[in-house]
């Protein structure tokens, strides 16, 4: 299962929600842990993850090189057996998805959307406190341009477990 | 400035709105930082904080004397010229609301509660995937009885940012 | 690079040092990461994963399954071309370190151990002030037996800039 | 108690030991407490607390200002019985420790200093992975400049809990 949406949209509490009431045990991975698993110098680096005093964000060869390889082990985890809800913010949109789609193969997957418009994200990234500001406002219609889903959620008039609910429901 | 409400009703995130609207810098301090100030084995030992297995929350005597001194100290803090926002969980209602009326003495203070019915925080708890599983339901209405307030929002219904531009909006 | 050490030996520090003195980009990705991956109600359930009061730590028939998918898909990043450290805990001494030969395959493996007695890992628990007090000395020499390495660091006796320099120095 | 030294020298770790070790409760609270406390606008602010790109810290006369308020709160909560270990980096040295004078009053003090060389905290900053690399070095000799102790104890060639127990011997 593939979740995609903007930053502070709340995929990670719908994550955790899911992971609660789907019956099998479902591992979680997402696009923060691959960057937290990076050496710490390639955050804010020219060919590594840059982020704009706006927000914006951007991803260079070296960065994209070493996702290409943890994108291609974490399905290896689906096809040795593991469920995996994998959760990412396509920057590219349409183009991420099919970076996905590349590695993926025949490997059965659940595309979902979670949508937040810009005016509720701003206030979320303002309550979290540790997100550069203007990043959540900048994601939040991008991530979703020219995407294809089997689900979309609207996380700004439901509850993260609500959200859950419709998304396990989908995969029966 | 002093904020009630239970576990996972969004005190936290409406604090840091609260922080960013408010034209003066406040300071924030929760009972959550108090309760990291304490000795790690004076958590779940009989005297300090137990929470048992299903989410109930039982502080003892030696916790008790503790939170005087540190209650004592952030009311000094005010007097001292700083602005400052608490948030607590009043496990006893109106009781817990007279401690703090004991030390305030005569500095002015703002109420504040922070309602979200139990089949929501029940949602969040799960959500945000560190809390004990019970303990937020069973504080939604327990912490409000026989409080009195200047201003309550209701977060089930609000995001955290228009919660706190409703309280920023007393202030004056 | 696969670097084994028990609780509180220090591991994640020497392998941020790793991260920092390597020319190449390496990721990390540690045992902790695939526990924070799976879902909550696993830990503490029968079949996943059970700390004991005394911090001794069991690993049940679905926690080994997940983690066996989880390891396949962590070497399956290497074949795809990434430089990967894994920082991990031999509960079970050589036989972990047999099951890590069983995915491993012809991927090119530096075996790291990091040694450090019970009463100093004892003493660094009681500093970090978030796990289990008595796992550390628990795990300190359990971790190691019957494991073979091609370097060994002593954490107790060097700082972790100074382990990971010895054993950056065995790659070339 | 107060407890100074420059960053990454080892002061947290130290503080978690001896709320161990003491007999009785004390209240662990830090310089990065207050930093917490503030709104997130006023770090990187003229005025609040700047961090440069080598890791020079500078404090502006808004941050100035709370913390003075800051610290008269915190001793207040010393009047009001409460056992306090406070850890703090005296970025003017002498200077600092003579702001705290000028609040103490004639509450008990035990004034210790932890010492740890640039070369080796160097070391620590980069395996915590989370500070502005530089500031360690340059914190570690100018903190103590000037500056008087009852006790001082050497954090690169001790164990965090065994500076904590010749501080500890101290009290008595």
């Amino acid at each position: 299962m593939i979740i995609n949406g903007g930053s502070s949209s709340g995929k990670t509490g719908i994550v955790r929600c899911l992971q609660a009431v789907l019956e099998e045990p479902w591992l979680a991975f997402g696009i923060d842990d691959f960057v937290e698993a990076m050496p710490a110098a390639m955050e804010g680096s020219a060919g590594g993850l840059e982020i704009g005093p706006d927000g914006e964000v951007s991803a260079g060869p070296a960065f994209r090189e070493l996702e290409a390889a943890w994108m291609a082990g974490i399905i290896a985890m689906c096809r040795a057996g593991a469920r995996v809800i994998i959760d990412d913010v396509f920057l590219s949109g349409a183009g991420s998805q099919q970076r996905w789609r590349d590695v993926i193969g025949d490997v059965e997957t659940l595309w979902v959307g979670v949508h937040c418009p810009p005016e509720v994200v701003t206030g979320r990234e303002l309550a979290r406190g540790d997100r550069v500001p203007g990043m959540a406002a900048k994601q939040a219609f991008i991530v979703h341009e020219g995407v294809t889903y089997d689900v979309e959620v609207d996380s700004a008039n439901a509850e993260s477990i609500d959200c859950a609910r419709i998304i396990a429901a989908h995969l029966k």
